[in-house]
């Protein structure tokens, strides 16, 4: 019988608790947590203040009650680690009700602390009672407090990370007025910007307003005036703080344990943590959950990825450790996904950004395909972008938006990915099809395809924010889109020929058969067609705009002025 | 410069063609169609018909003039290839519009003809001008005009393959009082019966008349009345025959090519047909498409699989081949989905009646799992079946039956099996998750740990239909539902102790330790954590019912009696 005790008890710690019992009846398991809830729905917090989920109860996948009995599990609420003693394998624990401090020995623990929203000493800050942040029940119920007082009119969210959005739109859902401020030059970090710009035009035409590139510099009347950076000064009778979230440490430092650069908990692959004095093992402590430091499934390199799947998972792989069995960790790939009003926005593995960040080579396939038949009612475009590796054509990571089916396919993609599928494999992925679903050919498929034109030397791509340069610098433009098209909206300098008479017209081509020539189109697939046609009539340089014109005209978008009369300069 | 001819101008044929010339601008390509349109969403055609669809000219993906002009093609429509001169490589062509009858060499011969409807010669079928299948426009615009006429109250649809099914439930929404008549005991043969059921159960409650285990004996009245083998009589102003497909083999016989017991004929893994007399490849005719035997993915024995999917698969295939390319070609999974009403339908690889059938052995996983967060509106449940290989572990096959979501689930499973995944993999693919469209354990990972725990002997599975006869030979089945559950209707036979008291309750169960003991609950999760329960005191012999009282009572729905008053015995 081993005796385990473990901190925090919601996603890694109760995921972790469960499987233990499961494998072992006798061992004595023991689940501190801090607050009065385990187990709740922390991904479920936004929609009930949006009365999206109505019924708080819901919130609550297991009481301790209830988790209690089925798992014969000795839960402790209101119970706060506040010490590790690794050398006498014991631990301190503060009652938050009764006010005792009491020692527990443990032959195993496990930490599944989370991580806490970021809040920085903002001046103003700390007078102000209408900024609040959202990480669990009681945060919750605080803001919903506020928000049914009636009270609230206008709303400043900070931070356009999937909190921040999914709060902007939670509370604009209920007829509040709200802005949404980001320090960077988009929401949704995981996502490129150009992809971004399709969720920002998402955002706006929900009636959010969107300040990028701005941060707080300070708030004034008692929180009721956020003052940006630029000057700019917002209204708020409510401000929800979403910059983000730090790990849960203070008991991995008191016990000084081994962290990371941004303050995450370093594990082995087994989740032991390490003695932060000589960087040994310590085989009795693991730490899982949005609070370690896990590997980066892609490039193989420490990052933190502060979601639900790997703290489930986590702990669920910690406890068959702990019962001796072999567990594998190869890494994780942060596949993500959120619900943004009418969109779908999914990712997985690395984006564009992050490979240029840590300079690894990638060459990227652009994509507008409907979700499902055209000719099927209700279809709807999906902007997919993939990045694989040019040389070993494994694929680094994709995002979509879109709608309906939209995470579908990042899930087939991420799926791939973690077998280690190279971009040519998504040519041969049998996905189900029927009109209402998808087409004969997938969109991941077409993904595939795509690629292995451009692997075939057909062509290069070029993307969006290349194009103009190269225009200015004299490149040669072709866009294959009929005329109407072109006279809705097309790029500065670009010559017209469309796809169809480009067989005849292909003597109007000015250049010589070896200069570059880039071919542009809506999406890039007539601009493809186009290009078979340069290539059998002896141009052999030839480049496709990624994306098209859709996407270089979503990437120029420019945000709306929303300002509901409530901001000043 | 090669000259190509292509046979049949719908999905392999037409992806053929394009991919050929975007290959090479300046081969031949000579594109023959029988009938008036080409490319043609042959898998619109029933919604076309239920006013789904609303506009013709959406079935008509392109044109005959437009693709012409875009791809540069010769397409001849109203022109049936009659005779392949295999030898002098030249086929005779017959205009039907002008009666012109010619000849026309090839370098490459390419046949994609497709699949027609089976129309046996059933007694009164020759009479009848109401009994009517489906396969392209002018079938469609018959169907059409009869059921615009208004003279259509009554429909009896013979066949309850993925198409009979479509157009019962495309009938059934345009007001018809729809009968659907099938041999065998369910509807949709990829589904193995206790899934099915779950059609059955949906396409009554919406208001279709199904019979099972009965055939078309003959007709009479015209047609206007359908005498089954059991003698009832269903009276009918409208019959939709869709009993399945046969290969369009007719040229190949002629040609005296190779084909396979069924008709389909024979290709080499790059689609080459055979010389049927010497079995010798012939380099220079290929064949793809419905027409075409494949080879089982799953099981490496030929088969065929009559979908859109593998047609322009093997479009694009023969292409590249023809063009020189190296091809790949590891088989047909046969992934299909279906939209049954509000039902999504969907299914990869083998079932168990096939693997039955083929004496391959397999190990059974069932999940019921909500396709997102519970505490999200809106959940549903997802009905999953996954087989796998015991020995090897790999996935043999998928099925799913629930609503938004379901598909999603096979294609990530589809995807896995492409790439040689264990049942195991599963629980590793780090599937996007927000409450709007999953759980942070996916029901795709909960197969992974469901099939773990099986492979690690904690416990076995017994299935629906084996567990009455069990019981009845003294078997002892411990249900752990809840009394109320269990009022309102269990197994019979089975003991109750409910799961969260079955630790201070497990000395009433009278058995031996080493006894065989079967556990059962609403869908087999909370008889698991029984299992672990009883395993921690000493069972070791324990089994669980796979899908729980779910699946038992699904798998033994009886059949609605909606006879509309229009039938008699
Ligand atoms: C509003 C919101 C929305 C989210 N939406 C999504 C989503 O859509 N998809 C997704 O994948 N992820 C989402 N997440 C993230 C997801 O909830 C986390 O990744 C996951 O809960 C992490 O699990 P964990 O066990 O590491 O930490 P938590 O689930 O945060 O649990 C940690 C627990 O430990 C307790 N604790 C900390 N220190 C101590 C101590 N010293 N003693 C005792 N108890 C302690 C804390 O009180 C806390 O309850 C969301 C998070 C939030 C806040
Ligand atoms: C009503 C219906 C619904 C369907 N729904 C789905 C679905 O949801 N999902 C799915 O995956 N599949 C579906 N299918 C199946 C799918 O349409 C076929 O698998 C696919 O079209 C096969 O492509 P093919 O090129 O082999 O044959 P086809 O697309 O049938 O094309 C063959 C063409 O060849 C022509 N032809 C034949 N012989 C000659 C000749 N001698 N000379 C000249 N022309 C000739 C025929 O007239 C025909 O137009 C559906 C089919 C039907 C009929
Ligand atoms: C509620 C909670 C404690 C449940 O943990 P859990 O029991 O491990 O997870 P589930 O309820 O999904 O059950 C999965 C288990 O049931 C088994 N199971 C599920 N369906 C089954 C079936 N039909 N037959 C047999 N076993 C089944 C699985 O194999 C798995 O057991 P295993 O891990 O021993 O293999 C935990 O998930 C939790 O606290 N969740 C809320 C917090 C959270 O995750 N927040 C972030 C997201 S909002
Ligand atoms: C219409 C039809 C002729 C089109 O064939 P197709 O041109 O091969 O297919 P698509 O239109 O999907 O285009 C795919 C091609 O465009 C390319 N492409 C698509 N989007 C692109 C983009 N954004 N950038 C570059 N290339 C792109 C793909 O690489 C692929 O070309 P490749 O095969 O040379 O690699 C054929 O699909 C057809 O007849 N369909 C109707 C019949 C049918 O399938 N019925 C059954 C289902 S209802």
């Amino acid at each position: 019988m081993k005796k385990i005790l473990i901190v925090g008890g919601v996603a890694g710690g109760a995921t972790a608790a469960a499987r233990l019992r499961r494998l072992s009846e006798e061992d004595q398991i023991i689940l501190f947590e801090r607050d009065e809830y385990i187990s709740f729905a922390n991904c479920g917090l936004p929609y009930y203040i949006g009365d999206v989920i109505t019924d708080r109860q819901k919130l609550l996948v297991q009481t301790v009650g209830g988790m209690s009995k089925r798992f014969n599990l000795d839960i402790r609420n209101f119970s706060e680690v506040t010490a590790i003693d690794p050398d006498h394998k014991t631990v301190t624990v503060k009652n938050h009700q009764t006010g005792a401090v009491y020692t527990e020995s443990y032959d195993k623990l496990i930490l599944s602390p989370g991580a806490k929203p970021i809040a920085p000493p903002i001046p103003g800050l700390a007078e102000a009672k209408n900024i609040l942040t959202l990480r669990n029940i009681p945060d919750t119920d605080k803001i919903k407090a506020v928000v049914d007082s009636g009270q609230v009119s206008r709303a400043v969210v900070i931070g356009g990370g999937f909190i921040g959005v999914e709060m902007a739109e939670n509370l604009q859902e209920l007829g509040i007025n709200v802005t949404l401020v980001e320090k960077m030059n988009q929401v949704l970090k995981p996502l490129d910007f150009e992809m971004a710009q399709l969720v920002h035009q998402e955002i706006n035409a929900n009636g959010v307003n969107i300040i990028l590139e701005d941060g707080v510099d300070h708030f004034q009347n008692q929180g009721h005036e956020v003052v940006l950076e630029s000057g700019q000064v917002l209204q708020a009778d409510l401000v929800i703080l979403a910059i983000g979230v730090v790990p849960e440490n203070a008991l991995a430092k008191q016990a000084n344990l081994k962290v990371g650069p941004r303050g995450h908990i370093v594990t082995t692959a087994n989740y032991e943590v390490f003695n932060g004095e000589n960087d040994t093992v310590n085989p009795d402590i693991f730490a899982i959950g949005d609070a370690v430091e896990v590997v980066d499934f892609v490039t193989k390199t420490p990052t933190a990825i502060p979601l639900a799947w790997p703290a489930n998972r986590q702990g669920r792989l910690v406890a068959d450790y702990i019962n001796g069995k072999k567990i594998g960790n190869v890494g994780i790939q942060g596949t993500a996904v959120a619900k943004v009003f009418n969109q779908t926005i999914a990712a997985t593995g690395n984006n564009a950004a992050l490979l240029d960040l840590k300079k690894i080579p990638y060459q990227v396939v652009v994509a507008h395909r409907s979700n499902h038949a055209g000719y099927y009612p209700n279809a709807t475009n999906i902007a997919l972008k993939l990045l694989y590796d040019p040389q070993t054509l494994k694929i680094l990571g994709a995002q979509a938006v879109g709608q309906e089916g939209t995470e579908k396919r990042i899930d087939v993609i991420a799926t791939a990915m973690k077998l280690g599928a190279t971009v040519l494999d998504l040519q041969d992925f049998e996905l189900s099809y029927a009109p209402p679903f998808s087409s004969a050919k997938d969109p991941v498929n077409i993904l595939g395809y795509i690629a292995e034109n451009i692997l075939d030397g057909v062509y290069k791509t070029v993307q969006w924010h290349e194009i103009d340069q190269i225009v200015a610098d004299g490149g040669f433009l072709l866009d294959v889109r009929s005329p109407m098209e072109v006279r809705a909206g097309g790029i500065k300098g670009a010559v017209n020929i469309e796809l169809d008479s480009l067989r005849e017209r292909i003597s109007e081509i000015p250049i010589a058969k070896d200069a570059p020539i880039y071919v542009s189109c809506q999406v890039g697939q007539r601009a493809y067609l186009a290009i078979r046609i340069l290539k059998g009539h002896g141009f052999t340089n030839i480049y496709n705009l990624a994306g098209g014109f859709s996407t270089y005209k979503t990437a120029h978008y420019q945000l709306a002025a929303l300002n509901f009369g409530t901001t000043a300069k």
